[in-house]
């Protein structure tokens, strides 16, 4: 888990490959492993419980085999909240990630209504909450206040870049953990604590 | 929703009249729903975001037929954390829900040893955590705390009644919510506020 303090020179020299092999196998790479793999790091270093919740499916066949249930038949269902919750420094933390290939703006079909729904009522409960959008292979976050205030002045159907570039706050990628969201988390929620 | 507000005599008869129905349909009713129609209730009522988590499951095999994809096989996977969790009063809730039958004692191979570190971790992180057991007809809530406490000092493969007894918080049925145990973590947890 924890680099050996010794070799930090070998970890540094390793890191640049890293972020050189990164940089040509990486485009596109999905946004929801890179969430995964460093919520697997938070939580292995004890900086936070965050889980994505399993998709929710609706079951119509089940079979039993050797003492072991099987789905023989299911369907998907929609996730009434946002994919990500857990608990980060006594707070509760809830969102969602989104990748757009569009350059110019983020279209908001790519947000369900219940979503939308969702933050608002996560901000009114005081919890934290934002979406991580991935676009012009930029990761940023940008906070639930920010986003219900766009949708609730702005009579569009996407969020253009530029209030994107202007509003949301960039997560550089980096080794491990490789989005590391929860350092923008603190700038952000936990000013000067 | 609400009740309208001028039909309060005509509640309370109906409430008696489902309790008392209750009385006899309600033995052994399934814990699982009881939660979740609380759960909906209170989130009708603005009271509380708390959600059962999905059943995580392996997709083995899925078909597209008609622009629909459906899984044609798949098996149960186990859960990594509580049940239940979601956000209350700005603080971060989880919890799972067990039922047993025994009369005598609560026997802990109920609780998965995942679940057993999970509660742990929440108490670790400043989030509320705690169990549901129902056991002899009688709902009750027990502190992660308190079970955490019992784990660490007892070596038994049970909890005795008479420690759920003396510990643990009686939630009490009623009609809507029917498990109120928010009330009870008001009392535990937001003492005084």
């Amino acid at each position: 888990m924890h680099y050996p303090n010794n070799s930090k020179k070998e970890f540094n020299t390793l890191n640049s490959l890293t972020n050189l092999k990164k940089s040509y196998s990486n485009r596109g790479m999905n946004l929801e492993s890179a969430i995964n793999s460093s919520n697997e790091f938070y939580l292995e270093n004890d900086r936070a419980l965050i889980y994505k919740k399993p998709t929710p499916i609706g079951i119509v066949d089940v079979s039993y085999a050797n003492h072991k249930k099987t789905i023989e038949k299911a369907y998907f269902k929609e996730q009434s909240t946002l994919d990500y919750n857990g608990l980060y420094r006594g707070k509760y933390i809830e969102f969602d990630a989104k990748e757009t290939l569009n350059k110019t703006s983020f279209p908001l079909s790519n947000i369900h209504e219940h979503q939308t729904r969702q933050i608002r009522n996560v901000i009114k409960h005081g919890g934290i909450v934002f979406l991580i959008i991935r676009m012009n292979n930029i990761n940023y976050l940008l906070t639930g206040e920010d986003y219900i205030s766009y949708i609730d002045n702005e009579n569009r159907k996407s969020i253009s870049y530029n209030y994107i570039k202007e509003k949301a706050h960039i997560i550089k990628e980096a080794y491990r953990p490789q989005l590391d969201y929860l350092t923008i988390v603190d700038k952000i929620y936990f000013k000067g604590e």
